[in-house]
């Protein structure tokens, strides 16, 4: 295992371009979302309005590639192990360094990500499957409308891990601590109760199997953002690649409330 | 409304023999138990391995009729509304003051009572069911055991109160910081899984109607101590008559520990 240093400098460096996903335990991994000046208070808003999918841990001055909050030597433009740059809403490059693409009115913002609340529930003993499973979390579009903001909207987006219910008791208390990575789960049990049809398709991510006595429980999913960036239609943007995360300075217990 | 004094004075004097369901809001209210000596401690332990059905709010010294702890001025004697005696355990008498039948060894315990976090859900917003419907709760023998401590054992009960699942997880926080009334829920969903047949029939209390949407949400409930005492089979035991509680001079609040 890298240590954290070593591995911020390879993802710098380019020579770490894949998923984040159980790299430097313990350190708050973020969700990036770069777009240019005249969308970021509409998007700053919707975040605002929407915290349980898009829980918004630092927003930057317009075209400075530091976030002095989140940690002292981040550069966002070489920091992320793989980007995805949108022009008029099409997926064009995957890079690994954004300097070239970097502007003076490009605004980051970065949002809370399920790793942290995922790994306390690991702390405690608590199974998380898509993990013991080596897979990727499931993921459903739902009828949850979110407060538009703009030109952003769109449906909440959802993950689900299935617990038994004293589990799923414990996640909740567990999950609640966590506001700024989706705290608390939005439903639990019924799929068709938020407009899922077939909880063995998820739209996103791997199907994960629920055994016998568990129950689904679902939590807001930041993918809900790129839905309603797909809504908004900017010009430009950049975010990280699915599951290649900026990892921070921050600890996760940073993040408990409680 | 009567005010926490004038009730106390009524109760005190044997003009209140009723519930006190709604009376004297804000303030703790305790279920009673109280024993010969010879069974304190195995009652105690019983109370400190089984948390959430007997979550003990004090003790008092053999003999002694105050509860200092709860109050400036209890006097177990006389301060509850209705009492129930039972002698090698059958019901005796209902009396609405025990002075006649004090020992020097016998010993109070006063466990918490779900009033206090019920009074917390609905400022919160949620219904509570059997309230709203001024009905008793739901309560169901489980097939969960308890841990035994000595004489004391059995199955633990709980009560039932039906909620959409956004309103559950809801309860589920707000439930969580009342440690010393049951805390969190045990269980929610398939009655079934702990053991309960028929969730239209429970053992003590009301039915209480499931709405569609709704799953019923159970939490561990005082009974289980009469349970436990009705297999310990005490020459004597002296307990509160149902829905007769003590009243304290705590504040529901103080019991919250976040």
């Amino acid at each position: 295992m890298l240590s954290p240093a070593d591995l911020k400098t390879r993802i710098r460096q380019g020579q770490h371009r894949g998923h984040t996903t159980g790299f430097a335990p313990g350190l708050v991994q973020g969700n990036v979302v770069i777009l240019p000046a005249q969308f970021a208070d509409e998007f700053s808003l919707y975040c605002q309005r929407n915290p349980k999918p898009c829980p918004l841990l630092a927003r930057s001055e317009a075209g400075d590639p530091r976030l002095s909050m989140l940690g002292t030597d981040i550069d966002i433009r070489c920091d992320v192990p793989r980007y995805r740059v949108f022009r008029d809403g099409l997926l064009v490059d995957e890079p690994s360094d954004i300097s070239d693409l970097w502007r003076g009115d490009l605004v980051t913002f970065v949002l809370g990500c399920s790793f942290a609340f995922e790994e306390a529930l690991q702390a405690d003993g608590l199974e998380v499957r898509h993990i013991s499973l080596r897979r990727n979390v499931s993921m459903y579009r739902t009828m949850i409308e979110t407060v538009p903001a703009g030109r952003f909207r769109g449906p909440m987006v959802v993950t689900m891990r299935p617990f038994k219910p004293a589990d799923a008791i414990r996640a909740i208390q567990i999950t609640s601590r966590y506001p700024q990575v989706h705290g608390a789960p939005i439903h639990f049990g019924d799929p068709a109760a938020i407009g899922i049809a077939d909880i063995a398709r998820p739209e996103f991510g791997d199907p994960v199997p629920i055994a016998p006595g568990e129950v689904p429980v679902f939590w807001a999913c930041g993918v809900t953002s790129q839905i309603a960036i797909e809504a908004a239609r900017p010009d430009f943007c950049i975010t990280h690649a699915p599951g290649c995360m900026l990892i921070t300075d921050l600890s996760n217990s940073r993040l408990s409330v409680i």
